[in-house]
């Protein structure tokens, strides 16, 4: 762990109580394998990855998944709106429409937007495109009842992944279709960086649009764009003082671990575990 | 080369009269292989970096840039202003007056900033200490005649190499401490992503304080966070479009091509310079 000349205004988490893992953090393992092993250890939230619930189909996961009692903030992940032409653009939304009927079959809270970005293509463009994405997407939220949630993603990710980088794009998404249904997933691997991120994070709150709260770490000498992403503590977000700024908004869902790691990955998963649930409780 | 659905409102550039090649993009050669090399094949400007120049010292290297006729937009890189303490902030501070000397010598007009940035240490702490630290070099930089140009880097360097990660950022200092050598190098790089780029460019023309105008490419399936990079037409940053606001601001310095790879880097360099012009004169 680093030192940290920064304040660290709020205390670790007392309990589990509101730790949820993202089943890709344990990407060795099936959606079963994950359900028995956080049950046993006590997490009761689980953020279900589209591969692991196909593997064994929407309905089986959605009993398996409540024959735990484990809790649901997520399915990851849609979106990927922008597409060189209509027919490309057509597909994407069909897509979001099926991931709102598996969220909805197993009970999930919210369905997490990576919106897309297409090489070549203006990020402007790509923008507009993401906001009629999404539109196309709110008669069938309000019909399934799963919230649409966009996640900023690290500028890294600007050339094919999402369009949108910081907080306050997504919130002009949002205040552009101005539906209940439909804001913002904090990812503090993201936006961490961000000099506006606790103005965004109190507005968001305000507009009633801070949906999710995603927790890791930055390291330092990260060697990967995509799988490199640390535990909390592993590296230097100010993982407590941005949560601080999220419980201000009287946010009260899950804390949801979204580690990608190669290293971890090749780990034996139930020493992981324990080593996620030790470091959520030392360090988020 | 990317299909480009975005507009290209500009011509490529015609002729290499503005092109300048920062000598790390050509790692592998000293300070006078790159000279003989960059002269050779008509490319006037050099941008120095301070190993190369610290090899040969700053006395003989500026009779080796003036004997080739060689102009020099810049000395590369000062910075690293945020420290633990008050005598790392002391030492880099002396580091900076050294690197305006030397930047003197060898009659470059800049010196370049990566503003630094310490691993656990707030950014917003961070940005003050980098206000303070350029605060003590503008007298040296006024008995010099030497400019400083504050890079902002890509956030993907927020944790250790820059707190300092949109033009946004750059121009609050800039604001701060309102000096005539006190500017922003602007580097493709780093801020294609920003949807702000093209307002803060316009407003960096008004406030005169765009110094240097940096180019290279973000390549789509990017390997590593630091040596990396593309030639121009390599990937997807809509170079001519971004160059295009520089140059309606009546921006006339050189386009600095500046280039971090190991791919490159493993080339024969004459071979690779000729891509360079050439990658240089068709996408920039």
């Amino acid at each position: 762990m680093l030192p940290r000349s920064f304040p660290v205004p709020v205390s670790p988490v007392s309990n589990l109580s509101c730790l949820a893992i993202h089943t890709q953090t344990n990407k060795p393992w099936s959606l079963g394998q994950c359900i028995d092993a956080y049950s046993r250890a006590g997490v009761r939230g689980i953020s279900v990855w589209r591969d692991v619930l196909s593997a064994v189909g929407a309905g089986e996961g959605a009993k398996m998944l409540k024959d735990a009692g484990m809790v649901v903030p997520a399915l990851v992940r849609g979106g990927f709106f922008p597409g060189v032409d209509g027919e490309a653009r057509r597909k994407a939304v069909d897509d979001n429409l099926r991931c709102l009927d598996d969220a909805a079959v197993i009970g999930a809270e919210m369905v997490v937007l990576v919106v897309g970005a297409v090489p070549g293509m203006a990020l402007s463009e790509a923008r507009k495109q993401v906001t009629e994405g999404i539109g196309k997407l709110l008669d069938h939220a309000k019909a399934t009842g799963v919230k649409l949630a966009i996640e900023p993603l690290h500028p890294m990710y600007a050339a094919d992944r999402s369009c949108i980088n910081r907080m306050a794009e997504a919130r002009a998404v949002c205040e552009v279709l101005q539906n209940p249904l439909v804001g913002i997933a904090v990812d503090v691997y993201q936006v961490w960086w961000d000099p506006d991120l606790e103005t965004e994070i109190a507005l968001a709150g305000r507009q009633k649009t801070l949906f999710a709260f995603h927790v890791c770490d930055w390291r330092v000498n990260t060697r990967s764009l995509l799988t490199d992403r640390g535990l909390m503590g592993d590296g230097c977000i100010p993982i407590r003082t941005i949560r601080s700024w999220v419980e201000a908004t009287g946010f009260s869902g899950f804390n949801e671990v979204e580690v990608f790691s190669e290293d971890y990955w090749s780990m034996d998963q139930h020493a992981y575990l324990a080593r996620i649930t030790e470091a959520y409780l030392s360090h988020t």
